[in-house]
């Protein structure tokens, strides 16, 4: 199986790509820039999508669903937010083909829209114009909606999962009446995907605030989740923006106060995408394929018999299948593979690549010891245990897994995470990877000397780390705080 | 409430658009023919799509996402595919948008596309072009693969739900080694789509065969479910297709059977979407709002204190929380409205509106008699209850009103459905509307006659009647079996 992936030192994207691909999470498609989600790759983000759904409704916000298209002249009534997206938008101008004189199919000309529709690629101006109809009084505030949605941003390098022309997300959209609330609003599900990417994904984040070059187009503030990959790059996985009055002002969205004074309403918005899946296989995998938190695992344990003869089938499928239900009256999920064509190593290496947390192997000799051979996917490790008990140590044993995936990530960011104060170790730094905790004087224009000359970009100002005054590393003017830097996807 | 409604007999596609707009279920939006779907309607599309999924995860099917976009050369490769669809197609043609001269945002003509890509109206095309390569041998079949995506299809009349240019669905799509295998998989799905729509949404269908005139553009034969609306007019709720080889031969899909020979695989697709919503309005609602089937309710229950004076508000809700946590422990949906700015009559008529199917009201006479006073929905009954056994009350209760709905809606078929034997009768019964069982001679031109002549179409042969030999009602001609007609949305 190893052949099959390129190793991590040898070729980092390269072997990001073939895990993908054999691991069958995702595909190339026919269409520039878009992917094909295989079976394998939607259950484990239906698994998160869940997740995060359950946890977006448990804090009191509603799924909905608004239309694909926005209007040409929509789209440009926020002024920063058309900058931002205007480069990157799929427009759509015809709304029929016909067959040509030649005999085949061509878009017909009388079929052109008066304005074109851009396909979103993210929908705050459809949104806030369907909020001016739904909000009057400050009795329909606050407005908690999320819809989970494709998008498409016309992308020119494109990469399975981490950067596609049209991607999969959620992306919540609220109104308030006052802007501690939307700034509260912000900060919660800023949490709930930190919350998230620990938890489920075991993945360690940061969590900050972006420069002004990195906000989102139309937003006051972006709140963002940043994580550090194996190779020491870092990821955006997640932003919560505060939009202030920007989209209310754009939209005529007022609402009657107490008073009965009409006042603009104060936004917010948020969303993660499938990228998690890029930030979920990058933050574990190793060069056997992927290495899934059990929690998100869509097969948490798998059950393979060691067929000796024919006679052996039937007293071994029986006792494989005792096992699966052990495990699954646990709540684990559990595949039995009895598959008898294919050999038991050539098996061994498919549930390697797929990373399911556990495998269970259990020959004849084992049935008569009372034992099960037992691997680990993340150590890569092979322990002969009692049968007795199994399903019950399966399910500790998930737990622990799950632990150690994220002690070990976040080992693993502690030991690349540089605090620098001069030039030259910021350089240094850089140049080795990970993440470099240095001190910024605040400008721009230090921020784009910088990553010209670096490829570094500031990640984000970090919320739980105390005020520290200093030098900024590339200036030399005071700083008040260290920032996070580093390359990123 | 009802005066914002307009009555059934009086106005009934007024009706429906008005019910559609006041329960909060779908909105307009700033594009031509694409609705938003708001939250509570939102609510019941995500039960059944909740449903509906998993019956197909328990029938063997996985969950994928293939790309919105599908290039213009894919699309015309089967070549009655394209004729269907080609006239209603949303066209991308360009990539980008600039700042103009005029300082107005436009498309940028640079920005053009070498190759068109249509926006998918249904994903045959772009899923059999990924088949090709993920089939080889018999060993990959069947791929039994299903999405739940949006597609546009481009609708010159509109009404929310039932006909929009944008709408959400689930489209199946298999690949089997045998026609057999084939056509057992588009009949199971079939009865699947049929068992969701009498157990779920209550309402009774029609299992049969499209014409070849109203076949899925691409199938060698179309299966569909008919249910009747309580204006007499037909729906089609959803489509189970055999698509022969059709796609394999257009994508060159081939395996190797277990002699090593290569065939075309062979293949079926089916879907449903939230065109079922406007079914599920128009099967039961009546002038004052919604009726929702109680299992597909997001709320089933709903209890409202009545308080009389500021002293009964604690007392009442709590003893109103407890009837709440009652109900939940039983596994109900409960919601409790505890709002004291608005008064009962105006909460029942909102909730009735919304067709939570019971409502319990208690004051404080109520509290002292250990009664509550409950309302049924579909009756639009009170009834004075004993509090004791309450929540088991309401769980029984639910049931039943369930089966009642179903029931109901039968009758009403059954009261709706009309053997003629003349063409006289014939166009009689069908201009009072419902269902029309006549014998047909099986030709396109009849068929067509008829459709111009009453507007009336063949909706199926049924599969579930017995043949019966006969004379055409339009052409004198024999005919071997009834078929059903109706005027249909």
């Amino acid at each position: 199986m190893a052949k099959e992936i390129t190793p991590r030192h040898q070729d980092y994207a390269q072997w990001y790509q073939d895990l993908v691909l054999r691991a069958g999470l995702a595909d190339y498609s026919a269409v520039r820039g878009c992917m094909v989600i295989k079976p394998y790759g939607f259950a484990i983000w239906e698994r998160m999508r869940d997740a995060l759904d359950a946890m977006f409704k448990a804090t009191g916000h509603q799924n909905a669903y608004f239309p694909l298209f926005i209007p040409k002249s929509f789209f440009s009534k926020e002024a920063a937010h058309v900058d931002g997206f205007a480069k990157e938008c799929a427009v759509v101008t015809h709304y029929r083909l016909r067959t040509g004189s030649d005999g085949q199919i061509e878009v017909d000309p009388q079929a052109k829209l008066e304005e074109e529709l851009i396909v979103r690629p993210t929908s705050e101006t459809i949104i806030w114009n369907s909020y001016r109809d739904w909000i009057q009084s400050y009795r329909d505030l606050p407005l908690l909606i999320n819809q989970w949605a494709n998008v498409v941003r016309w992308e020119m390098r494109t990469r399975l999962f981490l950067r596609t022309t049209e991607f999969l997300w959620q992306e919540g959209h609220t109104a308030h009446a006052t802007a501690d609330e939307a700034l509260v609003e912000t900060r919660q599900m800023l949490d709930i995907y930190a919350h998230f990417a620990e938890k489920w994904m075991a993945m360690p984040v940061i969590k900050g605030i972006k420069t002004e070059q990195e906000r989102f187009a139309g937003a006051v503030e972006t709140f963002c989740i940043e994580a550090l990959m194996q190779d020491g790059k870092a990821l955006q996985a997640g932003t919560s923006h505060f939009l202030g009055q920007n989209f209310a002002k754009a939209f005529d969205v007022q609402f009657a106060n107490a008073q009965g004074e009409r006042e603009y309403v104060w936004a917010t918005s948020w969303g993660v995408s499938t990228r998690l899946m890029g930030a979920l296989i990058m933050a574990h995998s190793d060069d056997e394929g992927l290495v899934l938190p059990p929690v998100l695992a869509p097969v948490q344990v798998v059950i393979v018999p060691i067929y000796k003869g024919s006679d052996s089938i039937p007293v071994l499928t029986e006792a494989c299948q005792q096992i699966a239900e052990e495990c699954k009256a646990l709540g684990l999920r559990v595949e039995l593979d009895t598959e008898d064509h294919a050999r038991p190593g050539w098996k061994f290496a498919q549930h390697e690549l797929r990373g399911v947390p556990i495998r269970i192997a259990l020959g004849l000799r084992d049935l008569q010891n009372g034992e099960v051979e037992l691997a680990r996917r993340d150590h890569r490790t092979k322990t002969q245990t009692t049968r007795e008990g199994l399903g019950l140590h399966c399910k500790n044993l998930l737990d622990e897994i799950q632990e150690e995936l994220y002690n070990k990530a976040l080992s693993f960011r502690t030991a690349q995470t540089h605090r620098v104060d001069t030039k030259e170790e910021f350089l240094q730094k850089l140049n080795q990877g990970g993440l470099v905790m240095a001190h910024w004087d605040g400008t721009s224009a230090t921020e784009t000397a910088i990553k010209e000359a670096t490829k570094a970009t500031i990640r984000c100002i970090p919320l739980d780390t105390p005020d520290e005054a200093g030098t900024c590393v590339w200036s030399g003017q005071p700083s008040a705080r260290r920032v996070v830097f580093a390359k990123a996807y």
